[in-house]
């Protein structure tokens, strides 16, 4: 359960004295999500998510707020900071910077198919695009810098099959860089569990805590890795017709260059690098005070060890 | 009908390639408005109205668009500006600017009762708190210096009373000016057909087209002229329970100062006068090509001489 910093019904009605969204209705806490507390609020104008930022450098949180106020502006279903009297995105409540975005309808996909990976393919070329004319910048946090970082300090957990992966995918990592793909703010970590359908449309996209700018093919590769698995649970090599439907979906509103066809491979190994290694930190360095089940890093060794295995397909389209 | 400049299917979905709103699937011209083109249209990722600009002077587009903009993101449920790939909320479409907003889900009231008069109180306050850190300016272009120009034009049409009215309102507005008031941004035209509900709550306010920097309470006087009254089409006289509930309301969320209270009688008739006159101009004045049914100006007329009348009552709280 992911309440850091519990928040009571009467602190957050006299903090929203400094919005224009009425009055409190109803706070109720969010179980999910590993970062920052979380609560769903509900005024007398409308619903909300009320967020308190426990562990992100503050430098960064203007960076991922505005991203999501420029992507909302854009028409892109995405939470929509809401700004105080003060014509801030950002005040402290309990001692710890906080904002309200507005709450998307819809739910998640724990399955989805070939259609479902084509809509997807479809909001994230369209974000991409959007993206292009916001402002801010952040290199991804979770770029190649920190991988060499994190493997530092998680190697000495690993089995030695394992640990030698880690070495291999490194070193290849930093001999096939991509300095002329196409770059960009992208999210980085938009899995099923950040994006809402309703119907089959999606409804929203969310969690953007991770974005940053990087190859914009990084991000359709994150996308691949967990959305267009033969079967998340049992068999992790791409299935051919959703990683077509989501490629070609995306190509057909931003084309793909040259260039992006011939990263791809090194990219779905990179976001599952990025993954693996993100998982086996949060297992074997876990934070004080750390609530939350943690996500089973296996699944992106194994992943990865798909992505690099000789032959492994790769569909394109 | 409010279509002056034709779009056509094609015409939009090419346009609709600078946005990051999906395919066009649906386009279907709006009747009402006396202003702009309108258009309800639908795309694969929603639902939002194409405005092309007819007459408003193009410097003056932005102050609308940012002020949308503005309140949109502080909570209040007004239409959002949609940017294109450019970041522009503004571009060309059949030689005519046009921008495309949010559209808003929700019915009009034709009677509001004194609970919806205190909805929309609350949500004027609301939104003029959140307006005052609104950084553009346009002065109300139908304030007093636009009643002397108009009422030049329509004084040789009107009956000996009417015209003997209008003179002693013009005197009496002149020898009452109250520079002491707060003055922001105000909506200026806030009648019921430009609010929507769902149940008891408002959903949306719309056409922010006559939008500029006046006394707030004028606003409120606006919203008191027409969804105050005793009966709108027998008995324009003001309805004390519906007055207090809107003027209430507004004062729990924006106290109203001494001054406020001082001026409201005048500010009633200040309200009454602009639309009376704007409402001879169209039926005196009419412009060419004109394709829309005019509001009868007798209706403000009436509204003027009740709230000019010696002894009118005026509810306050």
């Amino acid at each position: 359960m992911s309440v850091f910093t519990p928040v009571s019904e009467s602190q957050l009605a006299a903090w929203l004295k400094n919005y224009s969204v009425g009055a409190l209705s109803a706070l109720e806490p969010i179980a999910s999500g590993i970062e920052n507390t979380n609560y769903f609020v509900t005024t007398t104008q409308g619903r909300y998510v009320l967020t308190l930022f426990e562990r992100l450098p503050a430098a960064e949180l203007p960076f991922y707020l505005e991203l999501m106020a420029h992507l909302a502006r854009h028409g892109i279903p995405c939470p929509a900071p809401i700004a105080d009297l003060a014509n801030r995105y950002l005040s402290a409540l309990n001692g710890k910077p906080a904002s309200l975005v507005t709450r998307l309808g819809g739910a998640s996909l724990e399955n989805p198919g070939a259609a479902d990976c084509a809509e997807l393919g479809s909001l994230l070329a369209r974000m991409h695009l959007a993206g292009r004319s916001y402002g801010g910048y952040l290199e991804n946090p979770r770029g190649p810098k920190w991988w060499r970082s994190a493997a530092a300090q998680v190697r000495g957990f690993l089995e030695p099959a394992s640990a030698a992966l880690l070495e291999a995918e490194l070193r290849f990592q930093a001999r096939h860089r991509f300095p002329e793909l196409p770059r960009g703010a992208v999210h980085a970590d938009l899995f099923r569990d950040n994006a809402l359908f309703e119907g089959r449309r999606i409804s929203g996209v969310f969690d953007f805590y991770f974005a940053g700018v990087d190859c914009l093919a990084f991000d359709l590769a994150v996308c691949a890795n967990d959305w267009c698995l033969v079967d998340p649970q049992r068999d992790r090599r791409l299935d051919e017709p959703k990683t077509l439907a989501l490629l070609g979906a995306y190509h057909a509103v931003r084309p793909l260059q040259a260039p992006e066809r011939e990263a791809w491979p090194v990219m779905l190994r990179a976001a599952a690098l990025r993954f693996w290694l993100s998982r086996l930190h949060d297992k074997h360095l876990p934070r004080p005070g750390e609530l939350v089940k943690v996500h089973d890093p296996d699944v992106f060794g194994e992943i990865l060890r798909l992505r690099a295995a000789p032959g492994a397909a790769t569909p394109w389209i």
